[in-house]
């Protein structure tokens, strides 16, 4: 086998591999040569080439947040470091474990005016859990080092002192960032300053130091007593689940929620969680209250005494707004992490996992005689049903093309969903339970949904559907060039000639400056854009053909396939918007 | 005309029309509806629609680098900013007022969970002129932050009076930031939290702030008389330009400097500076002494007393590694802003114009004997004769199309060149004078020279030509996503199947995991990109067809165009290694 020459590369390959990371995503440079070759040689890792940074980010992503373990993206110096920022951000507020390692310039280079040399070190320091900026070898082109890195080198100490001290620092710094992405589960920063030359080679590993792994706190929950005396007396409680991963809740405990009289849960299509009493289609619900007459006596009857949430961030706007205006007494978060207030009014953070919490929670309940359950399943039901007859009498838009894509993803998919207007469409209709989904919802952008979801692919047992619309699937099209990406990959952009969500908005006018600010109708050729990255295309435009197209769109193929259901750009929010009318 | 409500959103735009910017781009957002609204109304604006936000930031900063003013880049909130990150570090190290506004969330909105929300105050702040973080105006959706912005009211004063307060507050930070852009040149951020509702309109304007506009301090120059002594009696005196601006320096002195017995005047493509003298192919000139026997002997004779640098980045790292290695007993950079230690050896630096330090400087001088000069000048005449010798006997190669590509662009046209192998290949062939050529040497990143040239084309008198890699060319294909691309721009692809640069580096083998990892060969099919943005594509694989392609390439037509010019992946570097011996 081969390592680099530079003792930090083999070192930072070292902590990769003593924290269980296998996945490396990898784009080209020559700054990060010695960790490229020390990782391509090893068979330990599996070492993937992206070479737009901002997808690899996106890439490695997906793989994380499937596995729910560290992976790594490596660059090399200069901006290609920066392009990973849109997926750090999203990495920091969905807490997934990526692991950014970037090749650097030895400190005396940045700033005096060599190539592709920024200020890497603390770059991401808003949005990242760590910044370990580790220190130049000195024991490698020493004679360069002490040309030209004035001050680098202390007078009084031999190279070899100074190199061991500066591998303790690394050392220390290493295990920092690791343990804090494991027990965290935050995108951290590793900088790594080489010397040239950078492709030297030895066939004997450095002595590698020997760490103490520590294992993370034992989960486990304070005494809840008291929350459970609240909990017992509440007749109103309302269970808001938000992004969740599929079985990060026992069903029993699920169960038991769904069949209290004085609970409602809603959940929405990224919860993960199933119950048929469970309210999917939170605006289905609030929306009509918004509508009505008498919507302030309505608000008051759905009030929650008690708010007890879990999960990641909420897609429903309505609720947010709703849970504002009308504050529960009581607000519970259940996360390990933390705990957003995100209706200003949060009470007490949990700082367990949901498990633990509902484990020792439950056997506290007590019954309280409650009809809110029971009234608002009435509403719910009555909305189910107006839905249906809806669906029947529109004319093909986005919202019936989604209902009849909702319903033909074949069992056990993963479904991955982008953002907007597509994770908005999805609240609206039930999704398989076998189906997982997942959306990048920390930031809500739509800079990575397709690198994500090819990402996340890439190890799952069942195949990977990725819904999204035009302006994402145009904005990270590089995501497709990629040549890890399976033949079982499939793709439905929802083309409505722009930001379909804009329409959906208050406020706005058909404008010219309407459409190209806002909507961005665009002409880019999707079947031409498939074309060049040896996908499969398919374009529908009618209900009809769109159903035919779903039957072979699933069947195994040589290659990924693309369907594209082209929908009217104009009348798309005025059916979305009616629906709303026609439940109220 | 329509305003925004929003008092902020109009004192942005009152701002940027004080510091004289009429160039906005814009990418779609709903948080930033009250600037979009507010820009697009208003006629003195022009307004662009760009969607990727990291392609919208570098076709800013080509329009920005072209005029030499600023021009604004204005997204949504959230991770959109992020993706700006690439072209705000180029135009931080090219100094290139980009003036970045950002819409954000109100700051009691961050951190709880909302959709699209991030740390956006102080993001780039290792990259940044200043950043200007306004305040939220409480004038507007007031009782909303009454009853959620904890904190965000004083008790004791009005609303009247707390507005008034912020509006002092935020002219302050506006104008540092804009004063800030245009002395410097550099890129700022403005950061703009709005609260809702975004999309109201008025007719009537706010009564706006009468700025104090400052003028930039007088440009000057200190007492040169000293200098000029040193100079006057040094024999070897090397002049060495970086990225410049075409016309930024009067032929008067350059036509001085290039007749002087002891001055070599030493070029890159990207100085924009011409002279029959001046040595305009710098690894030409040190390769052979690198390869020579007596090469300590030549370095020595090479090594100048005093080095004259002015202008941005150097391309050639052989001058740097000579110049760091033989020192220089002066080294002095004129430059307005900064002086970047280069070489490890700079001893003064003039912060001034180069016009005006030329204009005091050279009437201090008198002529010295010296065979500088003349020798070089015979070793330079020899390695252009050997190179025209070898390029009659080279097989069609990225070489071979580089020299007839150079030599048939036609007079007067702006020449944009990718980083990385082809502003290298540049460097080795003379173009016609009359060509200004460009290149993203800030940050020398692969990731936006499509939409730098794009933007820089823009209001180009002349037509424009972008020469660039396949990897640099598929990494920004979203550049290509633009309505506002003149029919007139040309694009020309040396397609060598993946990142050649890396086999001319030194070290490299020819295995598979440098063609995955270094190398990232690739399949993708750019004829069909081009026909899914719209763009004539045409490809040659032979140096007969590329001259005759080339004759109808530059004639006018009613769509851009790209000339795909197909090399063999596995010669070209040889090709260009075996130069450097022919010319040895």
């Amino acid at each position: 086998m081969k390592y680099a020459t530079i003792p930090s590369a083999q070192t930072v390959a070292h902590y990769c591999k003593t924290y269980g990371i296998k996945d490396i995503v990898i784009s080209p440079g020559s700054r990060n040569a010695p960790l490229t070759i020390t990782f391509t040689e090893d068979n330990y890792f599996n070492c993937f080439s992206v070479v737009d940074e901002r997808c690899a980010a996106f890439f490695a992503l997906g793989m994380a947040q499937q596995q729910q373990k560290l992976v790594a993206v490596l660059c090399t110096s200069g901006s290609a470091l920066l392009n990973y920022y849109p997926a750090i951000s999203e990495a920091f507020y969905s807490d997934i474990p990526l692991v950014v390692i970037s090749a650097d310039r030895p400190p005396y280079k940045i700033d005096i005016g060599d190539g592709q040399t920024i200020r890497q070190d603390h770059v991401f320091d808003r949005h990242i859990g760590y910044s370990a900026n580790l220190k130049l070898d000195v024991s490698h082109a020493t004679e360069t080092i002490r040309k030209q890195g004035k001050g680098l080198l202390e007078a009084n100490s031999t190279i070899a002192e100074q190199q061991r001290k500066i591998e303790l620092y690394n050392d220390k710094e290493l295990a920092h960032a690791f343990q804090l992405a494991i027990e965290q589960m935050s995108p951290v920063h590793i900088n790594v300053p080489f010397e040239e030359p950078l492709y030297n080679t030895t066939t004997t590993p450095n002595q590698q130091p020997v760490l103490s792994y520590q294992k993370p706190v034992i989960d486990d929950v304070e005494d809840l007593t008291s929350f459970a005396a609240t909990w017992n007396k509440a007749q109103r409680k309302l269970v808001l689940v938000g992004v969740e991963y599929p079985n990060a809740v026992a069903q029993e405990y699920l169960d038991f929620l769904a069949n209290d009289a004085s609970v409602i849960v809603l959940t929405e299509t990224t919860s993960n969680l199933h119950h048929p009493n469970f309210f999917t289609s939170i605006d289905s619900l609030i929306a009509p209250i918004e509508k009505s007459a008498n919507s302030d006596e309505l608000f008051k009857k759905l009030q929650p005494e008690v708010i007890l949430t879990f999960g990641g961030l909420i897609v429903s706007k309505k609720i947010k707004s709703f849970l504002r205006k009308y504050k529960a007494t009581a607000h519970w978060h259940i996360d390990a992490k933390k705990a957003y207030d995100t209706f200003f009014s949060i009470t007490h953070h949990f700082k367990t996992s949901e498990n633990t919490f509902f484990k020792a929670f439950i056997p506290l309940l007590t019954p309280i005689e409650s009809d809110y359950y029971a009234y608002w399943s009435t509403v719910k039901i009555k909305y189910e049903e107006k839905r249906n007859q809806y669906l029947k009498q529109i004319p093909f838009s986005d919202m019936l093309a989604f209902s009849t894509v909702a319903k033909t993803i074949p069992k056990n998919y993963q479904l991955h969903l982008a953002n907007s207007s597509t994770v908005r469409y999805a609240q609206l209709f039930s999704i398989d339970p076998s189906i997982t989904v997942f959306c990048n919802r920390g930031t809500s952008g739509i800079d990575g949904s397709t690198s994500t979801a090819v990402g996340a692919s890439i190890y799952n047992k069942e195949p990977t559907l990725l819904i999204t619309g035009d302006i994402s699937f145009l904005y990270d099209s590089n995501g497709l060039w990629n040549k890890k990406i399976r033949p079982d990959f499939r793709i439905i952009v929802f083309n409505n000639d722009g930001g379909g969500i804009f329409r959906i908005l208050p406020g706005q006018e058909d404008t010219a400056n309407f459409e190209t600010f806002f909507e961005t109708t665009h002409t880019v050729d999707i079947a031409k854009l498939c074309s060049s990255f040896d996908v499969i295309h398919e374009k529908v435009d009618t209900e009809e053909i769109l159903e035919k197209a779903l039957i072979n769109f699933y069947k195994s193929s040589k290659k990924p396939k693309l369907l594209e259901i082209k929908t009217p750009r104009l009348i798309n929010d005025k059916i979305l918007l009616s629906y709303f009318d026609f439940i109220s």
